[in-house]
Parts: structure tokens; sequence; C-alpha cells
């Protein structure tokens, strides 16, 4: 049975409500568990700042946590349903292993802003491991477009044979895409980089907190000011943390869409070693790109977490139990969303071109909007070369390495600038 | 590490992609466990009735697969990641048990169709449960609708006092509301009940599979014609069942507005009891009401469902691994969904109005429309009425339950029909 | 500047403010306008009935609603911004034209259920065109799929070339898929088919209104009981009507993406004729199949109307005005719905198969899993002979048509058992 | 009959087909059409730099264009169905006025590239708008902050009484929560601040393009490199602004909420002026704030818009038709949303306290939490404080003044730091 440290006596408990009302929150707090400490860490220190507790019972509360969170990590200590949450498992365990300065924990504090605390260093914690993946795929792109900057490779609009593209444009845009998702996720972290720990349940309390020690001692860019906007923050700065994490997924279920035709038969472009394909339980020919299906897939959960933050948030201002559905959102779109992406560096190392197949599906339309252009550039308006260009009796087989390294407007083939994107990435952390 | 049953031999194994390709399926399929057992029973019986199985081998499956089910059930057999999937779970025990009769038992079948049919079973018991619970919640409101026909309650628009209500009129409301969902969930059900099983991987099989059998069998009230179909309608069918739980997630999520507008000290007209509410941990004057908040909340869970299963529904036709993905989506909206349902029939009938505070509500201005509705009765046109209706000179406190007796155009407060709501209801099941 | 029946003397007009809350309501209403003076038909009969209007009024107010109505739609009447919405644009014209009779004709009606009565009934009106085009397009298919039975395609599963497939299994899968949609639109027209008018505010009025005249005049299955459920109502049936035209619509969309690919040059199976296609501006050689990308792509459009009803529902009960928002969503949905699928038939009808590229693809792996089936059938258990047919060396190119009149599961190529799906989808209307 | 450029000779035209392809694109092109004309200028500028136009042509083209922008703004140029699109309506026209150097025009270009660049720029016009409409908010709130620091406002959390609150409080609050939204937006303008021009049909051109001189003459911050990655973006940064105006959005239906409670008849602490009120068709007694209720829907609007993007980019690389949707769901986001904050410093400069009704919603209890933490200044460990203050025997009125005061955390009451919100809020620009 869980132990809720704020019962009132007398109140009759129905076993299937406070199940429901619990669900499954407690196993959900795992994730924050190591960030829940860390602030009540920095939170301890400030109420000794001000007098709350004596140097002696932060030594003793500090000491606790520290073995608190090595346990956890150990195993030793299991978060579970013996607990209403893991806010509270905390001041239960720091109440029975030292008693009364334990009971002091929470002055001046609510779970209120002690989720939102852990909440905010766990979604700092995510984007910048989604910066450092944006990066890397970003990195792996660039350094594969540069190899491979002339072979050519079919372009399509429509899914129609268009024009002559490469391998280096096919590259450069993913290193591009990446690059925009890298400064997104950064300008992410940063704005959602406050500290809210010290705004209570929305209102502040009668003490002077020290916010800025916690501030700096959890390593926050700033104060989240206002008590109010602190609660006000709850599912909107989720809401901008999967905006951000989106934005990179939108592009690789794009990626995934790109090395799905060219994994098939029929395009035939892209080999993937066998480790990323697997069989079928009927047919025994069958070896199946699951991991870029999956990795396709893998916007849904994002877009599911996102729904369910955005469905609570229409609601007055003030803290309401609505949002405790938050937690669970964010946990599982970044945990799709991330393991996906830790994917995605060694998928672009591996895959393998087949240049044959490439090279074979470039037939002499392709080369027509060349001829188009050739004509203007002697002269002719364009309205009428393009009229000539589109005669198929004009169209002949052209020379697929000659078109490329003729495509000179900047971001094309014949000038990939490839030094631009590298020096918007910046250099590796 | 987990037993592939269709690996081919040489394949080298990247941990980390075998552990996204599997994620949390295994331990999702504990959900399917016995629908897929209970297929797999009416699949076997096909086969012995096509020449596959002999009798002794289906005598010996089937007793295999009955002390599965006995064995989950009881916990003594665990699904977990030492297996790829709950259906190769199930044919490996059958192997290891059976041997070659076990080695049979996928004969014209795939995972493909294992799982679409698995997930029907659960998606047709899932809205049974719902059409169940919708039933008994509008049994309740219309129960309550009769006792209380006759108490005043402030009617709202706009959330501004606007004209006299009355419980009745707010239960019957309800009532005829979690009619229409519960008629909307046996639609769903009778739309879904339709058996995939014999469509293998989407093309069917070179053997004249039983499936009048396995329709029979499996108590589904259509065969699924089109192997291909089957395919197509993964996904197509999680959506219909989830929009069948979402209209009543939707009354369900004002109906918990209505109540947390209600309890507040402002509105005052509702008191629950105090199992219904929690505390806070640092507000020592709290009671809060979490059940009505999370229940209002749920519905964000059952749109994260939709929409994770409506984002991988972009692709040809065929099956994809993306379809994965399909599997936690349900489970995640049916659990919080009918989670939040199954609640509801008690609560309605425990919640207690507070009569006075109801009748104090009820200020001269609400008896305006009456007034411009009886001078229009008496032969001035309404327009001429509103206009000497809406001075306020002209207001005066009138007698709500008068009021609440001449409110005779059917379906308000002087003539609620119970009866005929009572018939669409029908008998209880 | 709008005319307000209701305006208050003495309110200060702020431009803006009024501009903000018309927006382009008023232009929208013209969707509505001719259902609105129906229902304004039905309920003037009703008034007449309970005493509030005499015959010669009764008379008068139907000449001018059917003059009205004759205006409108030559064009000589419309409905702009002098009027604040359709509603009081009709009761203007009758007071206009009639005086006190026209001054009487919203006696015991508001806007709320005189927008929820127009909703319903064009509501009823789209997804009556709805289950038409479903059936129509079912109807193409089954055509087709007798006509084009034996004729191979490859099948596919995760866009890897699977096993044989036939025209007649891909025909028939949509042909099933569209007969449930139909029977989808079916039943959702049936469950909103209820009558909202005479609910007035949410409440009712203290007036006997002839509700089961009106219910009978506009041609509903039942009255919508509670007053005050009538505006629990609003949004839920619109959601209700979107999820029928969504299940068409991902069907569809999952159709495109199978023409999207089988018109590519890489696949080739399919030619649509040139009015199906477009040119580029820049590039002379093209030919795009733009309108099944853009059926495709309505899919998103129908989701949006979903998005914005969905987002709006979170509310207390009673009449909120966020509830205007409504209007536009559904004919965004079904206006790009319908739109799409208006064209479905004949583009079912026209579209060319190729069938030497389609004989083309079939290698000889997708033979493998029939001859596992045949292994198995002869007695071998089916994961040995599995991993025999894995074997590349005993891989040969089969016989396409024989292994299709040896695929006779039912449902499959060689028993696709079209009669059922026909006798399911009835006889034509 | 509209004009198609590069139609070919010989295909036959079916009408409902082009009518569903052209759709109201060409109407939806009106809000683009000043950009694209300016992009067409900078375009001929670079066209000139390489040769391919005179300077004749050069200053005939510009000549035109600014005829055609003035005509388009006086309105005897009507963009209409008469055209395909915006853009070839601009090729026409300068053809039709110009002679072949008009024809020349469109060198180097594609109306992939021309779109691209046209919604660049019109999204860098409504999110720079949506900057200074959450500056102006923010300020408007701070400075009311100042002036009503001290002023008593109850504080709720669930819905239910909590603690002494402010109008200080809450001003700063939504200071705080616009603030950060005007920063997220101005993030967001610099992110998509990227020049797709000279990026043709996403493989470039075989001319070298001065992409560097339209860069500079359109004001972008950046060129944006990669050709193929322009067309990935299509839709991906209408995202991110539609993303960016969520936010504000949010904040907005949150603050719409606390009003939508406080001007309600049981709350009473808010009056509106009677200009953000509207009247009731059938209730004479009605005031109603729709206002707020429509700004509080108006984020439906945005998250459609949102929608019916993101169901779009479920796409391999190049351009599809599909993407011409995300026009309208651009302009019908942030029509609605930025038509919503337009209204909102006006609203905030307007909106009357009732301090009265404040006041005399503080009850005692809402003094428990002072006392709690009183009682742990004093040196009582809080969870022993806090159950005595749990005894509503101990409760009694307090002093709110007093409370306020004692609210010294920062960010409360006591201490709210609105010079930090200033100061990060920036100079008025």
């Amino acid at each position: 049975m869980t132990r809720l440290l704020w019962q009132k006596p007398g109140v009759q408990v129905d076993e299937r409500i406070q199940h429901f009302c619990a669900g499954d929150d407690v196993i959900l707090d795992r994730e924050f568990f190591l960030f829940d400490i860390q602030a009540s860490r920095a939170h301890a220190q400030g109420l000794q700042l001000i007098g709350i507790l004596d140097a002696d019972e932060l030594a003793g509360i500090e000491r606790e946590l520290t073995a608190l969170a090595a346990d956890f990590s150990a195993g030793s200590f299991v978060l579970d349903e013996t607990f209403e949450d893991g806010h509270s498992a905390i001041e239960a365990r720091l109440i029975e292993r030292l008693g009364d300065a334990g009971r002091k924990i929470h002055t001046g504090r609510s779970r209120n802003d002690q989720v939102l605390v852990a909440t905010r260093l766990w979604l700092k914690d995510r984007l910048s491991r989604l910066h450092a993946l944006c990066r890397e795929s970003a990195e792996v792109a660039l350094a594969r477009a540069e190899v491979e900057a002339t072979l050519p490779l079919p372009g399509y609009t429509h899914l129609q044979r268009a024009v002559v593209s490469s391998a280096g444009m096919w590259w450069s845009a993913w290193a591009e895409a990446f690059i925009d998702d890298a400064v997104r996720a950064r300008d992410t972290l940063a704005w959602v980089d406050a500290n809210p720990l010290g705004s209570a349940a929305g209102y502040g309390v009668n003490l002077p907190l020290a916010r800025e020690h916690t501030t700096a001692a959890l390593g926050f860019g700033r104060m989240q000011v206002s008590a109010t906007y602190a609660q006000l923050s709850r599912g909107k700065f989720e809401m901008a943390a999967i905006d951000a994490l989106s934005s990179a997924m939108l592009d690789l279920r794009r990626l995934a869409w790109d090395l799905s035709l060219f994994t098939s038969a029929e395009f035939g472009f892209v080999a993937l070693p066998a480790q990323y394909t697997t069989g079928s339980s009927i047919m025994p020919n069958k070896r199946n790109p699951d991991v870029i299906e999956l990795m396709r897939a893998s916007y849904a959960s994002v877009a599911a977490g996102r729904t369910e933050v955005e469905q609570l948030l229409s609601l007055p201002s003030g803290y309401h139990r609505d949002l405790q559905f938050t937690k669970g959102a964010i946990f599982h779109a970044f945990g799709r969303g991330l393991g996906a992406l830790e994917l995605l560096p060694d998928l672009l190392r591996n895959l393998e071109w087949k240049p044959d197949a490439m090279r074979a599906a470039l037939d002499s339309s392709m080369y027509a909007t060349d001829l188009a252009v050739d004509l203007a550039r002697e002269g002719m308006p364009f309205r009428d070369a393009y009229r000539q260009a589109a005669d198929p009796a004009r169209w002949e087989q052209g020379d697929a390495d000659a078109s490329l390294a003729a495509r000179v407007s900047p971001g094309a083939a014949g000038d990939l600038r490839l030094d631009v994107l590298r020096e918007r990435l910046g250099p590796g952390s």
C-alpha cells in the first residue's frame, strides 16, 4: 500500500481510485529520480543558506541523497508502487534516515516545483543528446558528400525522373537538414534553461528562498522568475522540446522514405548491411529493411507524445492534476525519437551505393532541362527554349558527369559549398 | 538473447539494432498473448481439417496451448525479452514440447495475420467493455435524472448565468450522451468483427485454409475476405476503435469540466466523497478533486494513441514494419480511456448536490427568457417581447420550481422524456 | 455595417472586435443557408401547430422562405458581411417582408439550435454523398477484379518483393476497403440522424414545441431528446462524421501511394491517362501524376478539420462561442475529402496496367514461399520446409499463372470470393 | 479557363480534374503575391548579373513588376481563376507587356523555388508580427503588474482555493509567458531566415546563379545552401513557424480560460468593457464574453494548420504536389492566430478588476500554508508544521496585504522582480 506523507486521518481510501490516480506515475518517476535527488540537494543547500537547516542537517541530507542515488543506480533501492511518487520517496527516505532533518527538506517547496525542476533538468539532458546526434549525423553526411560528390544519382520530383543529381547533393541536403535541427535543439535548450525551483505551488512562500543559489548550483542559464509562470510553463516547455525533436524526426522520416525506396528491387540504389535487415516468419526469401521502417515510424511516437501534452493544456492557470500525464508523454516521445536517432550516424556511415543501378536509371529525358537552360544561356528566351526542349525528338542520352560538373548554381552538384555548411556546423564538441 | 526461429545463418547481429527493432514489443505482446493462443488453437483445428495435422498432432497442440495459457495466467510462464515476440514464443513452446507437430503450427500462417487476429480479438474485447461502461453510466444518469428531476440548477451559456435548469436536465443530457456512445461502441464492434486469420502475409497461400472454421471458432461475425485488405485494415480498424472510445472520452472530458467547476468554492454545487480527493504536499488546507482532473486528462492519452496510429498510415499497401507501433498505441489509449470510464458509474452514483448553493445562484435575470416567451405566447411578436424582457427593470426573482414545471418543450425540464431514452438504451445485458 | 437584431442600445461598438468575432462566419453560412431555410420552415409549421402563428402568418413565412431560397440559389440574394450570420439574415428578411409575422419566427428558438439543425442536415447530406462515392469506388474495383482476376502483379511486403500477387487481389482489396467505408458512412449517418431543433439554448423553452412534427418534416430518424445534450453534441457529431470520412480517406491515401509508386519509371506498372498528369514550369520532360498526389494529400485537410473540432471540445457543458469554429473545420474537411473522392471512380476506371513490366518484376525468389508450403503439404514440418526453401540454390523461376491458380486459401488469387463482397455491398441504390 | 504556360499540345483537358488540382490555389496566392513580385525582382537582377538579361531588359522587368504590385494593391489587377497560380500570373504579365524579356524571367528558376522564397518572406513577415505582439502584450502586463502589485487575488490550484495571490503575480506570470514567446518568435525568425531562391526544382541549374545577390537583396540572413535541402525544408519551416505561434496561442488559451472564469458571476473578479461582449438571440438578459472565447478557440485553428502540414510530410525527398496544401494551412493558422493576438494588448489594458469580490473570496483556509511555513521558520520540522496547520481549528482569517508582503521568495508577491523581466524583454522597438 502506498504511503502518503500528507494523508489526512479519517479519510476512507478507495483502492480503485487510488490505483487510477497513481497509475504508473511512480514507475515513470524513475526517469526523473536522479534529477530529483540533484535538485533536492540544491534545495537543501538553499535552506541552509537561509537558516532553515543548520550545517549538520545539510551534511546529513547531502550524505543521504548521495547514498540514495547510489542505491538507486545500483538497484538496491527500487522506486516502486510502495511509494506515491519519486518526490515522496526521497522525503520518506530522508525522514527514515535522518528524522527531523528529513522532515525539514520540504520546507518552502511543493511537489509542483519539485517535478518542474526535475523535468527541466531531464529536458535539458535530452535536448543536449538531440543536439549531439543531429551534429554527428550532419558530420557523417558532410564527410560522405565530400567523398561521393560526383557520383551520379537520379533526381526525382513527384517520384518521376527529373534531372541528373548526385550522391553529393543528396548527402549535403541531409547535412544541412541536420545542421538546422542541431541549431534548433540548441536554441530550444537555451530557451528552456530556466530554473523553476523555488516557485512552490505557483505562488511562492513566505521565506527568502535562495533561488540564485539553486539556479547556479543546478547549472541553469537563468531563473524562471514568476512563481505563477513556472506553473504555466508546465507542458509548454515540454511541447517546445518535443517540437525540436519533431524537426529532426521529420527529416529522419523523409530520409527513411528515401532509403525504403532506394533499397527496393525496383530502385536498387542502396544496399544495407545484413544486420539492418530481418527475415520473415513465412517467406523464406525475404530480407526486410525493418530498421529504416521503424526509424520512419518513430515520428509517430514523437507526434503522439506531443498530442498528449497539447491536449492537456486547455486549462486555466494554476496547477491541475491533468498535468501529471505530461510525464509519460515526454518519455515516450524522447524514448522512441532518440532511440531512432542513436542508430542514424552508423546507418549513414554503413549504407552502400550501387553505382551501376544509379547510372542505369538516368534516361535521356533527364537532360532536357540542361538543354533548355543551355539554349537560354545562348540567348533564346527560356520559355521558347523550354518548348524546344520538350520535344522528345531532341532528347539524347547525355554525359552524367558533365551534367553534374556544369550544374554550377551555388548549392548544386557543381558547387556544393560544403565549406559553408561545415562552418555553420562549427567545430566538434 | 532473443531466439529467432527464422534467422538466417551467417548474418552478423548488431545488439543495438536488434534492441531498437525489438523495443518493448514482446512485453506489449503480453496483452495479446491469450488471444494469440486462442487463435492458434483455431488455426491448428483448421490445419487438421485440411490434412496438414493429424488428429494426434492437433490434440497435442491443443493440450499444450491450454497448458501455456494456464502457465501464462499463473505466472509460471513469463513472456519476456528472451523471445522475439509473443507469436514466436508460442511456436517455440510447441516445438519444445511436441517436436514436429510444433514445427507444423505455422503452416499457412504468417506473423502478419497472427498479429491481426490477436489484435482483432483484443479490440472486440475492449469495445465490448466500452459498450458496457457507457451503458452503465447512462443507466446511473437516467436513474438520478428521475429522482432529481425537479431540483433546480443554474443553466449557463458562455459560463454566464442564462436560465433556470435542473439536475434532471443535467443528468438526462449525460444519459443521452452515453447512450449514443454505447450505440457507437456497438456499431464499431460489429464493424471490426471480421476474421483476418488465413490471409497470411497479405497474399494468401497455396492451401485451402479452413477460414470458415476459424471464423466460427473464434466467434467472428464475418470473414475478412480479401487477404490483401486484411493488411490494409491494420491500423484502420484500430483507428475506428479509438474513434469510438474518443467519443465517450470527449463526453467524459466535458462532464469532468462541469464537476471541476461545480466542486470549486465559487460554484459550490457539488460535493465529492473524500475518497475522490487528495491532499497537497505543501498546503495543509487542500482537498483536491484529482480524480475528476485525471478523468478529464485521460482524453489526452486516447488522442495520443490515435495520433500514433494515424501517423503510421501514410504507406503503400502491404505490410511494413512501421505498423508494429500500432500496438503500444492502442494499449495506451484503451488503458487510460477504459481506466477512467471504469470509475465513472460510481462517481455518478456518489456525487452529492448542494441544493442551497444551487438555488442561491439563481438570480432574477435568469427568468427574463421565460418572460419574453410568456409575452410571445400572449401574442406579442417575439422580437418585441425580447426587447421588453431585456430591460432589467422588468426582471424579478422568479419561482424556480414553477419555471421548471413550465418548461414543457420536449426534452426540457417539464417534459424530460426519460422513457424515450430508456427505450433507446434498451434492456440491461 | 452588420445589423444585429438583438444589439442592446448604448453599447459602444469596436470595429476590430466585431470584425474578429464575425470572422468569415457569414460567408461560411452560405454552405448552411438552404438547410437553415428548410429548418426554419419546419420550425414555423411547428409554431403554427401550437398557436404562436396563425395560418396566414405561416403561409406568408413559407412563401417568403421559398422566395429567399430561390433568390439565394439564383444569386439575387447574397449572404455577405452586411449580416451577422445566416440565421439573422433569414429573420431580417422575414421581418422586412412580413413585419410582425417575421418578428415571431424566432419564438422558442435560439441560434444555438438553429445552427445545430442546419449543421445536422448538412452532415447528413455529406455522409450520404460519402456513402455513395465509397459504394461506387467499390463497384468499379469489383468489376475490374473480375476482369483482371488472373493478371499477375508482384506482391510486396516492406516494399521488398515477396510473392506473386494479381491485379485481382489488388482490386478486391480496395473493393472490400471501400465497402467497409461505405458501411461506416451509413452507420454514422444513422447515428447522427437526430433532430436538435427545439432545444433552444440548451434548456428548452416554456412552450410545448411540436418537435415530433419538425423531426418528421425534416426527415430525421429520431428526435435528439435532451435539450442540454443537443448542445453537448455540437462538435461531437461533427467529429464522428469526419471520422467516417477519414476512414475512406486513409484508404485513398494508401491507394494513391500505390499508384504513386506504380507510375514511377522504376516500378512502371501503371499508366495514367494524360489528363491525370501535369507539366513542370522548368523541366520540359516532365508529366507528373499531380492528381494522385493531391488525392493522397487530401487526407491532411480532413485531419486538419478533425483537429480543429477536437481542440475546441475541452469545455464545460453549455454553449460557448468557441464552438463557432467547428463550421469552417467541417467545410474544409468535407470539401477537400469529398473533392478527392469524387474523382476516384473514374480514376479507377481509367488506369491502365502494363502487364509486361508487371511480369518482368516477378523474380525467382517470389516462388520460395509456394515451395515451402508445397513441401509442408507433402508432410514436411513447415519450419523445416521454410529452411530448405530459404536456400537460393533451390529458387527457380516459376509459372506466375500456376502460382496464382494454386493460391486457393479463401480470399487469395485462386479463390477471390468476389460474390461474398458483392453481396455485402448490396444492390446499387 | 486557366492559361497554362507549359501545357503540352494535344493533351486532353478534364475540367473536373483541373478544377481539383487548381483548387483555391490561385486565390491563396494573393497572400504571397507581393512577396513573389519582390523575389522576382531580385531574381531578375541576378539574371542580369550573370548575363541572361541585359540592362534594358532588367529595367523593363523591374518597371513592370512595380506596376503589377501597384495594380494588385489598388485592385486593378485581380489574381483569380484565369491564372493557374500567382507564379504564372507574374510571368504571363511580363510576357504580355515585355515580350521576350518576359519570356526570360523564368530562366534558372522553378515554381518550386519561387513558392519557397515567397513563403519564406511571408513567414518572416508573420513571425515578425508575432514577435511584436508578444512583446506588446508583455509590456502591458508588466505595466499593470507594477501598478497592481499589491492587489490581493485568490490563488488556486485544481480550481480549489489555495493561498492568497495578487494581481501583481498574475500579471507578471503573463508578462514572463509572453516574453518567452517573443524570444521564441525571434529565434524562429532567425532560424527560417535562409534564402531558397536559386535552388530551382531541387537540383540547381547549369548557370552560376547570383544567389549571394538575391540573398542580400531580399534581406535574408543567410543562403539556404543545398538545392535539395531547400525542397526538404518545404513544410518543415512552416511547421517551425506554426510551433512558435502555438507557443503564444497556448498561453493565450490559458489566459482566456482565466478570464472566462473570472468574468463568470460565480468568480466575478473581472469586468470586461461592453464592447467585448455580445447578446443572445433568445435570452434578453445575456452579455457574453464572446471575444475571450474566440481567443481561446483560436488555438484550434493554429493546431489545425499544424496538423495539415504535418500530415503531408511523410514523403521521400524531392518535390511532390502534396506540398501545395501547406499554403492554406499557414494562412489559416496565422490568420486566426495573429487575429486573436492583435486584440490582446488592448484587452489586457482594458480589463477591470473587481477588488471587493477578490477580497471576499479569500477565506481563512488560504492562510494555512503561511502558518505552516511560519512554524517551520521558527524551527519546527515542516512536516510537523504541516500537520498542525492542517487542523481547521487553527485557521483564522488573515491579513491579505500582510500575507503578500511576507511572500518574499524571489518571483512571489513580496519580491516580484519585475526589473529582471523588464531587462529580459529589452528596450521597445
